[in-house]
């Protein structure tokens, strides 16, 4: 008997928050469904990161996966845009946690060998296989196709379903 | 007719957020109460910042402060640990927000220039304001002393409580 489990990849951001649904059964990967939360820029940051909480909640109620994953956030020089990132992450990992989902980690680089076969492949590559892995995928922004990705790299890593106890 | 504001100070860490409530009647300030939320180093990061953000979310539901006030943190060179302490803050300004509260932010020298009169005073001297300014408040650790610390700059700062319309 195969299981079918459903992941959500996020992919964190203060004014933009990516995310992609997938399922895999067994070694079949079909899309599920992808978008983006956005916060209002003018808005106080605390009800900025509320907005942001609340939507990637709303998904997880919708679409109800089995496990998370985040984008590991690549820390770079600018310590103001990392403390910003760092927030958004914080509000974005909070909601799978209050669902009682597993969160799980990886790096960009991760994504893109899992993805494209090469760690240092490009954003154009990584949204070409994902159009190819997800023929029903219609992602509508960089953000939302790189959630996806995040899904389906989670899904090739996590090892056989069967591996794993899962209700259903 | 003369207000009370309840206002609670936020001193936001992955390890251990500090909290502070005071109230506020006219000029007259008062200790509610002060303590920290501690996250388990050894659980993963969502799991650590589920706690802290329940934490923070029932100390708002048992103080039912009207508004919060989140120390401004100090963006230093260890982009890692400001990533840390950025996902700490977002789940900590999080939960005022939820709670419907307005949610301030002070720099760190905004708050030593409110207690202690000097953008460069000590930790020791703060404490020390701390405890003369609420002699009813037994702060255990020096989160939660830095906690009411931003808790009374905000009582000093946000001006006099009849400007604002205060329900109750």
């Amino acid at each position: 008997m195969t299981h079918t489990i459903r992941i959500i990849g996020i992919d964190p951001g203060l004014r933009r928050t990516g995310w992609g649904v997938v399922e895999i059964t067994g070694t079949a990967l079909s899309h599920c469904g992808c978008g983006a939360v956005t916060s209002n820029a003018d808005a106080p940051l605390s009800e900025r990161l509320r907005a942001i909480h609340e939507g990637i909640a709303k998904i997880i109620a919708d679409f109800a996966p089995h496990e998370a994953v985040v984008e590991e956030t690549f820390v770079n020089k600018d310590a103001r845009a990392t403390l910003k990132l760092g927030q958004a992450r914080g509000v974005v990992m909070l909601a799978p946690a209050q669902a009682g989902l597993p969160v799980a980690e990886y790096a960009p680089n991760a994504v893109k060998k899992a993805i494209v076969g090469a760690g240092h492949a490009d954003k154009a590559q990584i949204h070409h296989m994902v159009r190819i892995l997800l023929p029903k995928a219609r992602p509508g922004t960089t953000d939302a196709a790189d959630a996806l990705a995040l899904a389906i790299c989670h899904a090739h890593h996590r090892g056989a379903p069967a591996k794993r106890a899962v209700a259903g």
